[in-house]
C-alpha cells in the first residue's frame, strides 16, 4: 500500500464550510490525526483510526503523521480553519525538513480551508475588503517585541488587521498591551470586531469602537478584526454591517 | 416572495473548492449575478436567470443585485475566491450605503470562499505559515504612493506578502516597480511564488528567488507570494516545498 499525507483545513466549525476536496480526502483516509476538538469533528467508521492529541504537541503530531504515511497509511492531519494559517502545515514541513530522508519522498498535499478571519469577516460584512494583514498574537514561538513592531507598522500602513490567538490563560497580558498600542496609534472610533467561535453553536460576535474595547472581550476562541481608518459601519435594523471600501481617495 | 441577497465565493476555480454552504445558496437562487467568467461556472437550470457582466462595472452590478433582491428575487452575487478579499462584497455594501433605504432592510449574507492566496499557498506548502499581509496592486481605486508605502512597511515588518492583481495590460509598470522595491529591501535569495490560475486546467506555479524574478512572470490571473526572511525551501524529487516556520528566534 502506498501511503500519502494530506494536511487539511476543516474551516471554522460548521460542516457546510468544509470543502468537497477535504471531505473526499477524509473519506479515503486510514488515519486522521489532530488536536482533540478537531478530531472530534470526524465521524468514526470502519477502517479509520482517529489519533487525537493535546495542544502544544504540534511537532510530535507532525512526526507521527509523517511516520504513519511513510509506513503506507493514508493520513489526514486535520486543522481548524486553513492549515497554512497559524496551523499544522508549517509544523509538518518543519518536521519533514529535519526528519527521516524518506519523509521528503512522500506524496504530501495541503488542502486549503476557510480560515477564521475570513469566516468572521463574512459574518459582519467585508471589513477585510481592502489591504490587510494577519498577526498571531501568541508569543510562544516568537519574541513579543516582534509582535509589537508588526502592530505598529501595520497601523502605520493603515492595514485592516486580523489578530489570531489574541488571549489565553497562559498569556493574559498580551492582548491588553495590543489594545494600548492600537489606542495610541488609531482614533478611538476605529471599528473592532470580536468574533468568537464563528459558525459554531457558541458563536458570539461583537462590533465595538476602539475606545470601548477591553481585553476581556477576547479569549482563545476569538479572532479580532480591526478596521483600517476607512472602515465603515452601516447601521440598520438588526446587526450593523462593517465594511472597508475598495477606494482610497488620493 | 421574500427576496434575499447572498454574496458568495466560488473559490479559485476547482468545483471541489466550493463550500457546501455556497452550493446550497446557488441551488436556492432565482438569479445569479457576476463577472462573465464566474457566471460561466454556474450550470443553467429552469427557474434560474444568469446575469453576466463585464469587468469594472462592480457598482452597477451591485445595484442590480440589490434592486432584484428588494423586488423579491433570491439573488447570489458570485465572486472568485472569497467575496470579502478584493472582490464583490465591499462593492455591494458601498452601493447599499448610499442607495435606496429599502436596500438596508434586505436579508443579506456573505458566504466565504477559498481566496487565491490560500489556494496558492497550499499548492506549494505553507509560505503564509507565519504573520502575513495581502495587498492589491491595482491602482485603479487607490494612489500608487499608498501601495508603495504599504510594500515598504510590509518589508520592514518582515511579513510574508501576498500580492493580488499584480499586473494587467492597462497597468504593465506597477509590478516592475514592486519588484524594484522588493529587490531594494530584501535579500536576493528571498523566495517568491508566482501562482497562476490555481486549481484550474491552466494552473502554472513557479518558485524562484527574488534575484531571478521578472515582471513578465505575473499577469492578471497570477497571485504572487513573497516569503518572509525566514521562509524556506525543501528541495526534493518533484516540486520543492515552500514554508515559513512558526518560530522566530529571539
Amino acid at each position: 500500500m502506498t501511503g500519502w499525507l494530506v494536511i487539511a483545513g476543516l474551516g471554522p466549525g460548521d460542516d457546510a464550510l468544509v470543502t468537497p476536496e477535504v471531505s473526499g480526502a477524509l473519506a479515503d483516509a486510514t488515519d486522521v490525526i489532530g488536536y482533540i476538538p478537531y478530531v472530534k469533528r470526524i465521524p468514526e467508521r470502519p477502517g479509520l483510526t482517529l489519533h487525537a492529541s493535546d495542544n502544544r504537541v504540534e511537532l510530535q503530531r507532525a512526526e507521527h503523521a509523517l511516520a504513519l504515511a511513510t509506513a503506507g497509511h493514508k493520513v489526514v492531519v486535520v486543522s481548524s480553519g486553513d492549515p497554512g494559517v497559524f496551523a499544522m502545515a508549517a509544523a509538518v514541513f518543519e518536521a519533514m525538513e529535519v526528519g527521516s530522508p524518506d519523509w521528503k519522498a512522500l506524496d504530501v498535499r495541503v488542502l486549503p480551508g476557510i480560515t477564521a478571519m475570513l469566516a468572521a469577516a463574512a459574518k459582519v460584512g467585508a471589513p477585510l475588503g481592502h489591504d490587510f494583514c494577519a498577526i498571531n498574537l501568541s508569543d510562544n514561538l516568537k519574541p513579543w517585541a516582534l509582535i509589537e513592531k508588526r502592530l505598529r507598522l501595520a497601523i502605520e500602513a493603515d492595514f485592516a488587521i486580523a489578530l489570531y490567538n489574541p488571549r489565553s490563560k497562559a498569556r493574559p497580558e498580551g492582548f491588553a498591551r495590543t489594545l494600548d498600542i492600537l489606542q495610541a496609534g488609531c482614533s478611538e472610533d476605529r471599528i473592532i470586531v470580536f468574533a468568537r467561535a464563528v459558525s459554531t453553536p457558541e458563536e458570539d460576535i461583537r462590533v465595538v469602537r476602539l475606545g470601548q474595547a477591553t481585553a476581556e472581550m477576547a479569549d482563545m476562541r476569538t479572532v479580532v478584526l480591526i478596521g483600517s481608518s476607512l472602515t465603515r459601519l452601516i447601521e440598520r435594523d438588526g446587526a450593523p454591517i462593517v465594511y472597508t471600501p475598495r477606494s482610497v481617495p488620493s
